[in-house]
């Protein structure tokens, strides 16, 4: 047993469901204060929140995790019980071992062993520690982001323990993520019986040719960090149910997952440009799931990625695919921010798990990156 | 009271809720037998048919009706009782009036006084009265047809006593009607998280354009006697309801109403190259719903125009707009039907009625058109 699989043990055993922090965070509090840390607690409605800092200077180097985790699904489909942390084969089961508790432990451990030997580091370290990240996400870190915004406290690098590595522990970094911007698309007709073609304007119809060249369009070509922004319809629905009515209007569900190559008002606009042109009358509501973030090649894309060499000998890549994570909140307040983890191979699955020998890596990945931004 | 006034209130004070027949038949069956016609009562399944038939020879002269009518709808909204005739302000109420009891008694008040004066006329003349129209319709009109045609009983002549009338009693005769083909389409995409898109299929995306341009193809330009064949969507309906998922599939229902400018096969063949064309996964299934009909101008269109002219002092147009009837099914049978009857402005609403001035004009269209015909 290594300290940091002990404390992943012990966080794993608790039953965080989202957003019950099922006291995960007093573990977490507990050993911060031995280390010196100022804690405020930021809870907000019933979401367990904390920020943690040591230090009042610059630069400001923060972990940012969750310690609620998703639904274990069908107990009976477990080999062992998703909330008793079990190692079989080399690997630690358990709801919650890849997303994220095993990164929250490395993040703890790492910190005393760095304190350890550098107690009086330059700069400052801070946590941000959310037990709502899997849920609705509106009470967990973008809160404390606004009450971190509102007294002035600016940050410098922040390190989210999100499960980024894809086929091998240390392989991918996140730097960045996309937006995601959501629209509610009414097309209004004129419904009438189907044997009277003239007296109905059918809105399916009218649509059509709008959603064929939205389904086409190049929004861009994404850029250094970004694929090109897609679009995509999740629903489309119309009709009264009846074969013999043409219905009175369509309504349509779509998203844009987009890249900094292009804005939230570039797209409206353009959305906008070629329902006009089709000659539709309409109703649009958007909302503004996820802005993008981007933290480009610079001082902690560097440290992570030396570190990742030296604790795993892995080189890893840069990549701003998948969903939105809260990195988009912390971006807000922080000009880098990077995601990186363990493998996201088995994360919200049944028999969630990491590599046992994945462990103190990621530990020494954390550690490494402070040395080398703190000195 | 005229004689047909006096039929039609007996026939609507019976509540003859389709695809009930409440007993109208039997009190037309005693007048038909006073006048020498043979009574075949066609029962199938629970609807009342009869097909009534007076002589052997040719031509064979048919009207065609039926007893049934659609709900009353709220009661309360009825000036008068949907079920108590009543006339009021030159008018006659009760559901049915117009849909179609008025012009089965026109139809037997014009036999009684035409064979009163032709008791020895040429030709024969028969009635098909069912109580399944306003139905499913599949155990009225079309089971007697069919037990016709298996004996080989053919008809020359058919006139359904349908309300035709469009502004004023007179103006609008239908000498035909258009038929309904309806199709279920299934598109098939490939379903998948939308932060994925290289990963999905989006089948609305797909079938956007093919949708677009079956919307805008020209099936045919219709003829003298029809209107443009049209193709319309009632219902599309794809997603998961998650607005995070592409949909694996989509479904469209859609129908045609066309015109004997094209044909089943035609439309058919048309859609599927469509479809293939746009390189689309698909499952398509077919229903027609009702072969189209036409009588072109000949002898029954020439008599009742005529008729028309004596009667009302209107001169008819010839119109194949609007919904399918019975007359689809007759017209396998008999090369010439038409329809004529009272105005559709009340049918199947609230205080159906017709014009009480207008019933015994009808009786005498009908029984013009007889004396025109068998003479
Ligand atoms: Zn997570
Ligand atoms: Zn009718």
């Amino acid at each position: 047993m290594t300290a940091t699989l002990d404390l992943a043990r012990a966080l794993i055993a608790r039953r965080s469901l989202t957003p019950d922090d099922a006291g995960c965070q007093e573990i977490l509090i507990e050993r911060l204060e031995k280390l010196g840390f100022r804690i405020e607690k930021m809870r907000f409605s019933n979401v367990d929140n904390f920020w943690a800092r040591r230090g009042t200077a610059s630069p400001v180097i923060v972990f940012a995790g969750h310690t609620d985790v998703v639904p274990s699904g069908p107990i009976d489909q477990w080999v062992s019980p998703p909330f008793e942390p079990t190692i079989r084969d080399g690997m630690l089961y358990g709801r919650g071992s890849a997303d994220m508790k095993t990164s929250i432990a490395a993040f703890i451990v790492a910190l005393e062993e760095f304190l350890a030997n550098n107690p009086d580091h330059p700069g400052s370290i801070a946590l941000l520690i959310t037990s709502d990240e899997e849920g609705v996400a509106v009470d967990g870190t973008v809160k404390v982001v606004e009450a971190l915004q509102a007294r002035g406290e600016l940050l410098d690098y922040c390190i989210v323990g999100e499960p980024t590595s894809n086929k091998k522990v240390g392989d991918m970094i996140k730097n960045g993520r996309r937006g995601s911007l959501s629209g509610t698309l009414i097309v209004k007709g004129i419904q009438g019986h189907i044997a009277y073609p003239h007296l109905v304007k059918n809105p399916i119809h009218m649509v059509a040719p709008a959603v064929a060249e939205l389904a086409t369009t190049e929004w861009d070509k994404g850029n250094e960090y970004f694929p090109p922004t897609s679009w995509q319809i999740s629903n489309f629905n119309s009709g009264t149910g009846a074969t013999n009515v043409v219905p009175g209007h369509v309504e349509i569900l779509f998203n844009f997952r987009f890249s900094t190559a292009s804005t939230e008002q570039s797209l409206k606009d353009r959305v906008h440009a070629i329902l006009d042109k089709h000659g539709l009358e309409y109703d649009l509501e958007w909302e503004l799931s996820g802005k993008p973030y981007l933290t480009p090649k610079g001082s902690l894309v560097a440290a992570i990625s030396a570190a990742i060499e030296e604790a795993y000998g892995v080189t890893p890549e840069l990549s701003t695919s998948g969903g939105t994570s809260d990195g988009r909140f912390i971006a807000d307040i922080c000009p880098q921010v990077i995601e990186f983890g363990p493998l996201n191979a088995t994360i919200h699955k049944l028999n969630e798990c990491v590599g046992v020998a994945d462990i103190d890596p990621l530990k020494d990945t954390y550690r490494l990156t402070l040395e080398k931004l703190l000195k």
